[in-house]
């Protein structure tokens, strides 16, 4: 082995592991938390209220995902969400969905790293950063090429990013080397996964190499509708009587889940506010940005209910097990069925364009 | 006047102004501010390397905005570095174009409010906020049936965004009630505006009821190709020498742009990477999110060069005019050529799908 | 009961309560954080040095605490640290000690409030907000008069915090009306604190009373040195091999129980730097303050040994409990003998000025 | 000259300036501001209640400093508010008065560096950091040992750390070798300036060993009464008929000067909140903690107003010269008297102990 190539093993060495739900009860510390102040206090009213949405009857729950949190080892923590019918439809970046748990069904895996180290040697190793995390940039390119390959296997025609990621899923349930996938299990839930900003990501790559390649010879090519996501979300939001929110990060995927009740109104169809609404971030109000907009604010759109809404100011990597945890060991997805709105998408003329 | 419009016509009644580069000269602070520490001297550094991209023969200026910037009233300055040839291409989220740029094009404005207020009861009144900002939600909703309307006018296929923010310059160019728009001089200037999760705003209402409307009575419909649009940005890439970024906010607008020097790559066309970069940004690294991730980051991943890069922890509406204030005054801008992107995309054979 | 008072009644109706390390074991979770990334990686790793340091023999631990701890339900948390002789000294805000701990000790409790309330409302009803907490403004002064009556029963000398404290302690152990008690506790166990700010606090308005009153009838009054709290705590570096820092906040109890080192070194005295140091914090390194400062800048001044430290970017209710209760149900106390540093520094001639 | 000397004097080689008010004009900015949103419309707010405060007959204007101030080149910012009578009394951290200020009187200086560097290597050659700011370490030994001696040629009695500041002043106007220092300028102009957690900076150092050496042979010291800082502060608020609090940074000093309306109230005085309010600062309210707690809650507390107060989010190096800019060329001070209060102090007999 080369020196570099030693360098790079040596550096990619530890792997990140994905947390479990089952490793430990949160429940006695958040029920102390509730009786504390700040954001203990509103760490256990957002489980609360997470609770609530799975408890309530005709209430669907949208899970939204910003920043990076596969990478982070939060992985096993959605696909439990999953596999518990704790979630009812994902809106994410293409970067947890593509770029890291697709990745990571391909057989990759992402590496404890550390801040402290110079960004130009990683770069001449092919080694990615995230904060304290490492990315084998070569294993990320043949990410982008199953990408690529599933584009060029599909209709030249438009596509919601739900209905690619269905074919990734399809892709790892045939080929996939890591079956603790969200893709993976989101597909075999009937679980529909929208990100609305798809081509920003390693999706986005295998779709412009595609579209790139093919348009060089006069081929015609597939394309990613983002209209049609946003039309296929609303129709969940029209066909369930109420929804919840439970948003890790702000970004698109908040912006998005939470307008698809103004949608409806446009659309002509009564439906009512978000009647939950949970988020944690670490985004501030103060500069006006959307991220760290307050769910009251939202409110003031019509588009969030300030009954049940909970802002909760910390870093996912804690906070996320922590609220579904709670859920989870108070059984709050007992008795509760999976809603299939992947079956229903399918089915629904209109949304097939 | 009914108790309620009169309470409504209260609350709407100081417009948000937008500050101009020709009010105030920030040079002799500027200078200042580089022999300090802190975000003085960072400050100082970026807005010396916006004016170095600038003078830069063949380096194409890429400007980036995510955050509520034209509500805030940022607008003019967009606006004027536009009319200065001092930006080549811009990637935005859709708010900033649409929900408010194209909005005031239409003749609508944006209002001082205060974010100490019952959001229930600007919800009765259909006025929306943004921090301390109002906005009359029954215009917001003008605004998507303009949307729709020039969906409405195309031909059924896929569109990039930058298409389609093209057409909706062309209308404010035969329609528009407000001149100072950053859609109509973009359309002037040939500047091409990609928003990457371009459904996720006022446009992706106008779109959902087109798709919506014309899929129930089976007629075809035009679709948004975000892959489009990241192949279109990715050839602006490819067309020049060197590229600079100025990114206020983070966001799909800063992954996106950062991302097409990996896309180049992929086409197996040898692009160097950025060779400039700046961001305004409140965000914080620590919690491994994009918006927060440092420029040296990017490094890792082979998207932007460390030697004249310049992360500036602050918020926009202060540190953008200061910035972009500096270059203009140093008139960094003279003898640059506008670069009229736009009609290279246009005659692209691959662009147009 | 007047209108004014059952509002007030109202408003003071749900307690804080105080979470105790026995209610929960974060052990697994803390396990699992340590396989992670970002926030969850570094507590773990904190949660390690922070045992790290309780199992070194001849380590003395100094806990600093800064923020608005005790109103917020952490009371018991530091308690229990005492009792088990898992802190040897504290350095503290005077707020935390005074104002919150004391003051419940004397028997009053915290509320649990609301952000969302007009100020001037709840000034009216003399109830005092910390964020999401509430405090009868009456009952503090009745707090502040207890102090002035310590101060009254005086020499007329100049006493270091600590003295004064100890003096609070032996007030509470014979008139104290709740046992439960840092100030309590560690006079039993004879664990100095020191509020190097002391005057920044109830007490301070005890004893502002105490020479103001004095003052007008020419009698001598006893003041606060605060150049002796910095002697007496740079004595407990010289009197043991090692030190651990574990501060929640950053502020004067963090750059102060850092210091000790260059004092020691002023003295004469070959001390080591801290060899263990961890801090929770929210503050951000980038405006260069030194709440947010990094561990790695301390050691440039040779306060801080880069081997063994951790910053958390967290909230202190979440992150002091999680950390805490690691090293605490991993028994790192187990063996662990109480130092008695209050006695050591009662017998030494020059602390006694 | 040795190679560690080299490499010392290469790192010390490129000084931090100080912002001049003379240098540039920010109000036609500031205007502009004030029609815009988030923070820079709480910028011009903030900087109009500046205004306000200097216009106001019989209104007292206290500067409160924390966060690395004059290193980071607000030194002569601070010094022209003085000279042109623009504050009447300055509470701050020890830092900023001794460590930087005094500092740089004897002569020395603050050097730009980088963030990005080896702290391990900074402290062999003896270089402290704040930040992105470099500081040669014997030179500050220098600056701990001229407090000691000062100490060391005063009477054994407490004083208060104005008074202590009065003789680093009288050192400064007799030996100093930089005049440009706020210690000599307010001991010029009779401003008092208070560090109410005086031991925490450099002059701590040097009192400690004041202490330490003649304890040792059994001489009386001299001592630090932070109660009577207390109490001075609040004869200056006794004395003047209405405040404004020009606040930069949080912290001690921020709490210090707010409390001093209730000090006042306990002493028997009926004296008004602190009318005017403005806070620059980072820290974020969301934690509890002080130095982002909101000017509304100190309301709740009765210390502030509410009628005229702005929080500004932004860090100091950026905003503090806009804001004081703007009441410095609108020329607020014009008329404004000097108000010598440190003369007031010195005559009154209960102040003197």
């Amino acid at each position: 082995m080369k020196k570099k190539d030693l360098l790079k093993a040596d550096l990619l060495k530890t792997k990140v592991e994905h947390v479990s739900l089952d490793t430990f009860n949160p429940v006695p510390l958040i029920e102390a938390m509730d009786k504390m102040a700040f954001q203990a206090r509103n760490t256990a009213r957002a489980a609360q209220i997470y609770e609530m949405m799975l408890k309530e009857k005709d209430c669907a729950v949208i899970l939204c995902l910003a920043g990076s949190l596969v990478s982070a080892g939060l992985k096993k923590v959605i696909v439990q969400l999953l596999e518990n019918d704790m979630v009812d439809a994902i809106v994410s970046t293409g970067a947890n969905i593509v770029d890291q748990d697709f990745f990571e069904g391909l057989g990759f895996r992402h590496w404890q790293g550390t801040p402290f180290v110079d960004d130009n040697v990683l770069r001449e190793l092919h080694i990615d950063r995230i904060y304290d995390t490492f990315i084998d940039e070569d294993e990320l390119r043949a990410c982008d090429d199953t990408c690529k390959k599933i584009a060029d296997s599909l209709d030249p025609r438009p596509y919601s990013s739900r209905e690619f990621i269905r074919e990734m899923g399809s892709w790892l349930a045939r080929k996939g080397k890591n079956k603790e996938s969200i893709v993976l299990r989101a597909f075999e839930k009937d679980v529909p996964i929208f990100c609305p900003a798809f081509s920003d990501c390693s999706a986005g790559f295998g779709l412009v190499e595609h579209q790139y390649r093919n348009g060089l010879v006069g081929k015609p090519t597939m394309s990613l509708d983002s209209a049609k996501d946003f039309l296929e979300l609303t129709r969940i939001k029209m066909d369930v009587k109420e929804t919840g929110l439970f948003m890790i990060g702000g970004g698109v995927p908040k912006n998005f889940a939470q307008d698809i009740v103004v949608a409806a109104d446009i659309l002509g169809v009564d439906v009512g506010m978000h009647k939950y609404a949970v988020q944690i971030t670490v985004a501030d109000e103060r500069d006006g940005a959307l991220s760290g907009s307050t769910l009251k604010e939202a409110s003031s759109w019509g588009k969030v209910s300030t009954t049940f809404e909970q802002m909760v100011y910390g870093e996912a990597t804690v906070f996320f097990p922590l609220i579904a945890g709670y859920a989870y060991h108070k059984k709050a997805q007992k008795g509760r069925k999976p809603r299939r709105f992947a079956q229903m998408l399918e089915l629904s003329p209109a949304a097939r364009g």
